[in-house]
């Protein structure tokens, strides 16, 4: 069984036009899954819905805690990707589990997002990887410890 | 540096107006992994382009002799579904060697094709799999020596 | 009221993995439709699933008849683009109706596809053209007696 | 010679990563028109990027000062939804040609976006309607003295 926690961030934003702007919508990674011929055994839980800059030390706690309380020892995070290196240094502690972080640079309701590609990339490392805490982003597996994301280069980078 | 070659296949079909009928085009793997901002080492080769029920066992002595002629230790194949454990099997013996297959149900061009989730998948699994033939669909890692394709249910299985 | 045949033809095109090609599926124009938001009052009805070099004199016969038995004086039909013209003919001399028809260079299934443009455009030709039979294809109203495909070039002239 | 002015509004909008928002980007007329196969003579001329609730008097006076500069008697105009009435109004007096204006309720980047539809509905609209300014949208046209958008509902109604 593989946990998917989802927390908000690009990769859930949709186009309000109500409003004029994207907010963060309901997760498309059941749909994705779906759509996507998967049917390794697992569940999918919308955790929170908030861009990652947005995202408190509370609402981290609240991700750790979904995590700790889960039977599965794959967890994948969908989040933001601002945000995504201090989340992951949150989780760093927790024993017995291969955790994998992924998310989009755009959304994935475009055209052109990676976000099917990263989900893809990050089920696949949550499943081959050693237990530990991992940011699946760019096509690259990033040691949470020593990665960042270098904004006007749209990636992640090793320190 | 990863070396991904390209047989053809479902994942590799466009559309011919002029013949009414959809043929095998160029590869979609260099801007698929660009538009999806990949920036790991690699390198895309097309190797031949034909439908996986049309390949001869010099088709995969070719594909065979690409590989064992390459300086990666890391290879992705994009291959056509229908007879892709097979061209497993004519490789399992190469040694020393990560090798994973992958391809797509519906090809790459289509609205809702599993394509980019499947070579993102795909792309994890040849970084952090041990040496050995592996075929990654379905958001799975399949051994090449037990999986099969379930044409009725377009999904692979173990055996 | 808008009446909407469809016929088949390479708009209403999906992939079948099972047998590795494409075939005629259930018409998109349904959700094409409501995706857009359409709010014009119109009916949506598949007469048949033929590519159109397939489609014989009795299929042209039950086209007429389905647009004369039609309370509707605007009529869109969606279909293949290779014999269009020769469908066209076939209906020119109904009197009292505007009848347009369109069709897609590439499935309506595929991501860079003209479906949904070329349908667009059908719509407001049928409800802004006067009385006859049109066709509706590369951005432009082409008279159906005059009207020709450049197969080579992928797009209707005028003779 | 069709000759259509771009301005803006949610069908230019792309999504900025480093923002983390939408902003209005390059007009996607041009590169939709060629994937559209569109070969009627038009010109395509990026007036301003604007979310259409912050055009002011000044810019209204700058498209219409483009349209009455223009030798095309066909106008096609892509605007943001929620002031397009507005826009028209101070056209409404341009005589000796036809106005259209269009835009999306979703941005032109997104999968489901309503934006090829609406420009190719419009795009046959300015070719077949009688001089005046029109509004074509949700696959109707309205005039624009009797149009208004209802926000909540997300279309067009006739006043």
């Amino acid at each position: 069984m593989i946990d998917i926690f989802t927390t908000g961030g690009t990769i859930d934003k949709v186009y309000f036009d109500a409003l004029s702007e994207y907010h963060i919508g309901p997760t498309p990674l059941p749909n994705m899954l779906a759509e996507n011929n998967v049917f390794v055994p697992h569940r999918v839980t919308q955790l929170m819905r908030k861009d990652s800059l947005e995202l408190t030390d509370s609402d981290r706690a609240e991700i750790r805690a979904a995590i700790v309380a889960s039977d599965a020892d794959k967890v994948l995070i969908t989040h933001g990707t601002d945000t995504m290196v201090q989340t992951a240094s949150a989780l760093a502690d927790i024993k017995g589990k291969t955790i994998v972080l992924t998310g989009a640079m755009q959304p994935a309701t475009l055209r052109n997002s990676d976000a099917e590609f990263n989900v893809g990339f990050a089920l696949a490392a949550v499943q081959t990887l050693a237990h530990g805490v991992y940011i699946a982003m760019n096509g690259e597996v990033f040691d949470s410890a020593t990665a960042r994301k270098d904004r006007s280069a749209h990636r992640f980078m090793h320190e």
